[in-house]
């Protein structure tokens, strides 16, 4: 699907919303990948969006680097961000100008925008009605980026399949005593994903030996210490291709390990297994994180993280499989998520297993082959 | 200065102000190093401080992983996220109740809080008074963060002697040709900083070679392509050292170089000369960054970002050097600052120089020895 046809999606809605005007930012403490899906703009940059009744949305990219989004944005416009004293409201200004919104219009900033700020806003824009609130239109985009269109289910096709040949790799290397400490782990995928055409990496890898395995998140997220000695290491990685990001975790057991870290082992298995085989189309997130959670506690352990998580153009992004009453999301066809159970124990260490899950309308089809080693 | 004594400064602003309760925030999408320099917890958590009339505040950590803050957190009390059912809310509800906070007190939350979400405070909390502002507790911690203390300086001539080291090896191996490609640098860097202890990149490493170094954060941030062949290449990095972060560039300009690129090499060595000699205790940061547009203006050229910024737990923070209206930072003794003069031409490709400043009771002192390298 063409930037311009994303764009075109959300016409309609602003339509009916009758908002004249939206502004989406990605800076850097408030990201928004949506101007990337919107644009194929990668890098900091506001961009309007103004509905016409023609059912057109025209589009004004405002970056930060002007070389960077003559060379990536498509889109109606562009005027660098220094044009505007690199000041949002001012952008905004003459984002009015240029598009000639009409006094008294609904103009729509985004959501995470935050409250002493809003308040200028209102101040500078006294003339017109301004919008922030959940519900909006960039929800309504995020919420259309959760469901992938086919290029994107072909992007990652493609991450997925070098994903999957640098697990296997990795693995080799483990076994044959190439890769023995977590930062060689690390810059061997650094380098391995770039050479295969990869952007990078989607997130800063973690990989943690056994000693420090019992962090959900290790900290530093890897060392020059040894990786896959004797215990549980774990390490967790994604890579970007065109902007998509794949999130997978190993665990390393090697032997010779104790009934608890065995048990460890057997019970994320289990719940990875339980998880997948409830994943269909029109099922409520929170039912399956919720079944995993109570296996758990069966278990007398207790899972400190969410269940997965969409990814796409963030390593984290909707639908959220977590087991909060106020999450609404329900799986649908279309959407590409982590399950990643994990349980983590000070004394013996820790152990997650997370792939990557398309659900298509046969049901899921597990894009990465992650899976727990056994050395 | 330990966690606690920083804690304490806060105090008397805390009782000053008659907020009761201060609440801060570092999660995925608002980061608040404030949190690690406060209490050494260097991952997600909300912190809650109570400040009593003895001028002693208490201090209770909420951590996403608990086993993590049981490591490195030095705070009053520690209760884990999932306690609270991971929201924030729920855990601003419990840390009131702990505290004994009385009904009617002001309690603050961060400045970044999303509008909508502030709402929702507002409404759970009616029984408090909820402060949401500039210049509140947040910007006090920060601008306290600005200057550096003796043990903080001491980390900075070490993460600035690891810099250096690194520089003049990578220049080494730039010469001989055994680095020659941008992941190659990028990767050299990413191993041997955590080979002599750094925790890693303060951010992302950028590398790019002569066909990219037009941007000013080049996309992607580093490639498999070749770098420091003839014409201008970019190579931007931080070290990350017990949480605080170099942040240096350096321009390879090899030869042959057309009478355009030299110009921009000379314009940007002129311009960092003239920073470097304007800054002095007591100076407004907006003077000098006036000073250096002024000289690229009378070239004809402008340069696209700020002239430097503070640094320490964030690769950004204050002061920013900027040649803004609105910008009020004055240069004080103890600050730490880059000053990173550059310019960018999609044709000729871009140069930048970067250096990391202390700012002494007897002056600028250069931390490291980033230059423009001719080859």
């Amino acid at each position: 699907m063409s930037y311009e046809a994303r764009r075109n999606r959300l016409c309609q809605w602003m339509l009916e919303e009758q908002v004249q005007l939206a502004m989406f930012e990605h800076t850097e403490g408030r990201q928004d990948p949506s101007i990337r899906w919107l644009t194929g703009h990668p890098s900091d940059a506001l961009l309007f969006l103004a509905a016409d009744s023609t059912g057109a949305v025209q589009a004004l990219l405002v970056p930060w680097d002007l070389n960077l989004a003559l060379c990536y944005a498509e889109v109606d416009s562009i005027i660098a961000y220094s044009e505007f004293e690199r000041r949002p409201l001012q952008a905004l200004k003459g984002a009015l100008s240029y598009f000639h919104v009409p006094l008294g219009s609904r103009v729509e900033i985004p959501p995470v925008m935050p409250y002493p700020l809003f308040l200028r806003y209102v101040e500078a824009f006294m003339d017109f009605e301004i919008l922030c609130r959940n519900g909006g239109i960039h929800e309504e985009a995020e919420g259309l980026r959760a469901v992938k269109d086919p290029q994107e289910i072909q992007i990652y096709r493609t991450v997925s399949a070098i994903t999957n040949e640098l697990m296997e790799e990795i693995e080799g290397h483990i076994r044959s005593g190439r890769l023995a400490t977590e930062d060689a782990v690390a810059l061997y995928l650094e380098s391995a994903c770039r050479k295969r055409g990869c952007e990078g990496v989607g997130f800063e890898i973690l990989a943690a030996g056994p000693k420090r395995s019992f962090g959900i998140h290790p900290f530093p997220a890897y060392t020059a210490g040894e990786f896959a000695t004797a215990g549980l290491s774990i390490l967790d990685f994604g890579l970007k291709y065109e902007g998509y990001t794949s999130d997978v975790t190993l665990t390393f057991a090697r032997a010779p390990l104790s009934r608890a870290q065995e048990r460890l082992l057997a019970l994320t298995e289990r719940a990875y297994r339980l998880a997948l085989a409830m994943v269909e189309d029109g099922v409520a997130a929170k039912t399956i994180a919720a079944a995993v959670d109570g296996l758990f506690a069966h278990a007398k352990k207790r899972m400190p993280h969410a269940l997965g998580h969409g990814i796409g153009l963030e390593a984290h992004e909707s639908p959220l499989l977590g087991n909060r009453t106020d999450n609404d999301w329900v799986l649908k066809s279309g959407m590409i998520f982590t399950l990643e159970p994990g349980l983590y124990d000070p004394t013996h260490g820790g152990c997650r297993l997370e792939n990557d899950i398309l659900l298509t309308e046969s049901g899921p089809e597990v894009l990465t082959q992650a899976r727990i080693i056994r050395l």
